[in-house]
């Protein structure tokens, strides 16, 4: 018997990768989807697809540009905020938040899905150790299912697309933990917004990654070489 | 006093440019988005620019691929369907569906207009005289402005993007006179799904045009030349 067939966002990251891994560990033939959408941190589109290859995945890879920006992530003249404190981080969205970015590729997802005949998109959206971004929490998902029921053939054929987000009240030590016994290969992954070789560590996301390490006490593979 | 601002997405053909003019009776500052996802009519592109540039209104245009395709629209393997019966239109949604089309360009339009501070989105979006597509009627809208409300930062300070589809309940001949009363410039339109130089007067699109023309005793500017 054929697997199930998923969509999986994976953008290089911690996150997604580890929904990957899920998402493989239920049964489903996995279909990664990738964005190249002009972000400075390129870099996590080539571990995006090291990530897919390694876990023996297609995947497609979308390409755009927003020519109208709004966000620090692809705006050269604006700075991605540093050193914020978690206070912060839980308060305030900051300037790297990207308008609609969530429903831009989660609709390139249902697109996918529908056209592969898929009955499922994994997302690594998560709503506890994040940047407050509002495309990432529970009831929006929610509402996304509603458009993939009435804006889909298959959703109105009753086979509605559904979305998944195994991790979305996760911490991000539990999330880690939760990798590491999928084997995620977390020194393929990337996370920090900058552009640079190496993680800035001053980033939210790279603080982030850095506190969930940090609290199972593990050192991050990528600052250990 | 500045025009409140307002996104519009334009196809180049007859609705979305009486969506365009009707907004601009509103009062509205325009802002075109404008969509080249591969389709065999480009020629639509061309007519979507001439139709901005005419009415003094900004554009921008995203360039996309969907490599699953899905859609005879995309996909030269597939055949556009000719000469359906307004019974076999009104009843069957044909293979020009695009997968999650209007999800897509939607989400395009309100990261758009978040990032330029706009209030609302117009769609030429028509659930009477169109080819059965999903994403088309009004219970999808009503969804989208859930997403809308619950997935961006506009949306979580209280002044959520709202999504105007004026013609959603109109027929194709309401559509043109509504147009031609605002002069809209029917000239410039395409409507045509096949690439071809002239109107093929055999696919859906063309038959709903020749069908609004018809009833209104007129005769439509692409083919009286």
């Amino acid at each position: 018997m054929k697997n199930k067939k998923a969509v999986v966002l994976l953008s290089g990251g911690i996150d997604s990768s580890t929904t990957l891994y899920l998402a493989l560990e239920k049964g489903y033939a996995c279909f990664c989807l990738i964005f190249d959408y002009g972000q400075k941190h390129k870099k996590e589109i080539q571990c995006a697809k090291k990530i897919a290859k390694r876990a023996k995945c297609k995947y497609e890879i979308i390409r755009f540009k927003l020519p109208w920006k709004g966000t620090s992530l692809l705006d050269k003249k604006l700075t991605i905020p540093k050193n914020r404190t978690t206070q912060q981080i839980k308060k305030e969205i900051p300037s790297t938040y990207v308008p609609a970015r969530n429903t831009i590729f989660l609709s390139f997802a249902l697109s996918f899905a529908e056209a592969i005949n898929a009955e499922v998109i994994f997302n690594g959206a998560n709503a506890i150790d994040y940047s407050g971004y509002p495309d990432c929490r529970p009831e929006y998902f929610s509402a996304l299912e509603k458009v993939s029921s009435l804006g889909t053939k298959r959703g109105i054929e009753g086979k509605s697309i559904k979305f998944l987000t195994p991790l979305i009240k996760m911490t991000k030590p539990k999330i880690i933990k939760t990798g590491i016994k999928l084997k995620v290969p977390y020194q393929l992954t990337w996370s920090c917004y900058q552009g640079g070789k190496k993680p800035c560590q001053k980033c939210d996301s790279c603080l982030l990654r850095t506190k969930g390490f940090k609290e199972l006490g593990i050192t991050d593979p990528l600052l250990s070489t």
